[in-house]
């Protein structure tokens, strides 16, 4: 990571979403500000997929839900003629997009259940250290963005909390958030699953069930910020329809607030995808014209990553 | 709070249990022991009833609840000749308890629930400014044990992160523990209830529903460890079966660990309730033999209010 003390958010082009972000820190962390900020209500939420790593062609934790399926298909020959199982084992994104959240949370409760949490969590820290993006042929962990990376650490640097609040599941996150982004495991919330302590073999442990617990995303947002940390975000940071309640919840407190959505226009260094009309798939990272008349009107940032990032990828320079 | 640098836990005899937790500290924060925990994983948790404040002769939330029901009486006649409220109506712990943790979510629910969380805020910081303990005659907030408030600071000041896992509600409890126990919303953790985001008027507000989300309690509280924090403690302090769970959960983890139980045992300045036969009702900060059996059998310490604390409160002195 860059030392940033003296050039802050070098891979930021000085743009006007550049600006805001230094001018609304300097405000909150300046002592004789009327807008000063208290260091332990400085709290900044950030969604994960599309907002800090790459979610085309399909999220990372559905990449990851579909080599676990296709790995325990042979246990299940009934999957070769049932949705959404059937998408999955063709390799087919357009029938799994048909099956909307529905489906994908059936894949999810299929694929990440019935083991234990230490378990699931080797699972994933293998297959993340395995599998590579079909496009750029890397590791999933490094297809992080470097200008969000930098934000992070920036404000943090300057005494913020930095939180993940992804529709994402908390137990896909944590194994790679603080390499990746220097985010400990209690600062990140994400859907769970149901699980249950045991006690086997005189070793507690506890087993993941298939039943859904929690759904981080759209109001869930709001709800799991007022449930696992009890203060209200002055910033927020998101990428598509279902980041719109953290930042409107964000925005509804008094004092200073930042609230900014990424705007994924870039199809040469990332995807264009940015638009209702970008993507068939409504269930991806959609930033349908709605929300950008949202933005406008209630003056959220839309950081384009075409113009206002100068490098993407950590790996390309 | 004593400044602990030079004569750290001063309300703590120099007994077996404060001797414990000093070595257990120097230990994990000694770079060059073999024990040696890095900050980051210096994870303690406490439950909060009965181990960091007063739960006698009732749980503080459950006064809370029965003056909310008695408010709420005159809009449910009902109530006169229906448990769990008849009891509450009739001043009657006897019969409250007899309906056991079953009766006491149902005044929850009721006594809870149909405001915003901004409302319910309110109301609770009113009423913990207000209400006072039936035997001290003081603040609730007040009867919080100085040992244990030292206890917090001395970790945290080992660069421990202090948590707090209840069966208490966490709204009950956020609107105190700063002020009291030095830890902010984000490290308090326990029982919730459903809540629903709402635009009213433009503004976005989370209401109470009459329904449980999650009960952090038993095996909750291993549960909502791994769901809020995603790491294991390595220190964990209790006083009743509802902390046997996490007890075990955080012995089981590898490296240096302390577990220790609060036993309740000084009824002069005090309550003394900590066996089975010392009070009738099960419901409330049991210590059975068979608690003390474990505790025993697994070397967690037990700490004596009577012989291990040379003050309770911090308005003794």
């Amino acid at each position: 990571m860059n030392d940033q003390s003296t050039r802050p958010l070098p891979s930021w082009n000085d743009s006007e979403a550049k600006q805001s972000i230094l001018t609304f820190v300097e405000k909150v962390t300046t002592t004789d500000s009327p807008d000063f900020v208290p260091p332990a209500e400085r709290i900044a939420t950030f969604d994960n997929d599309g907002t800090l790593w790459v979610e085309q062609p399909t999220y990372t934790q559905l990449a990851f839900a579909m080599d676990r399926i296709k790995a325990l298909a042979p246990q299940h020959p009934e999957w070769k003629t049932t949705q959404p199982f059937k998408a999955v084992l063709d390799d087919d994104l357009e029938a799994l997009a048909a099956g909307g959240k529905k489906g994908l949370i059936e894949l999810i409760v299929a694929s990440h259940a019935g083991m234990s949490t230490a378990e699931f969590e080797e699972i994933v820290t293998d297959w993340q250290d395995e599998a590579r993006h079909p496009r750029f042929e890397r590791r999933y962990t490094e297809l992080v963005y470097q200008p969000m990376v930098e934000l992070l650490a920036f404000l943090r640097a300057n005494e913020f909390k930095t939180y993940i609040f992804s529709g994402g599941g908390v137990e896909f996150m944590r194994p790679m958030t603080e390499a990746a982004y220097g985010v400990p495991p209690e600062e990140v919330v994400g859907s769970t699953i149901e699980t249950r302590y045991e006690v086997r073999d005189g070793e507690p442990v506890l087993m993941r069930l298939p039943e859904i617990d929690f759904i981080d995303d759209e109001a869930g947002k709001p709800i799991g910020i007022h449930k696992f940390i009890g203060r209200r975000p002055i910033a927020a940071f998101g990428n598509s329809t279902g980041d719109r309640e953290m930042l409107e919840w964000t925005g509804a407190g008094s004092g200073p607030r930042l609230m900014m959505l990424l705007f994924h226009d870039d199809d040469e260094r990332e995807y264009a995808y940015g638009s209702a009309k970008g993507l068939a798939d409504p269930m991806l990272g959609a930033f349908p014209p709605s929300l950008m008349e949202t933005a406008e009107e209630k003056d959220w940032i839309v950081a384009s990553m075409k113009d206002d990032w100068n490098q993407v990828f950590a790996f390309e320079s």
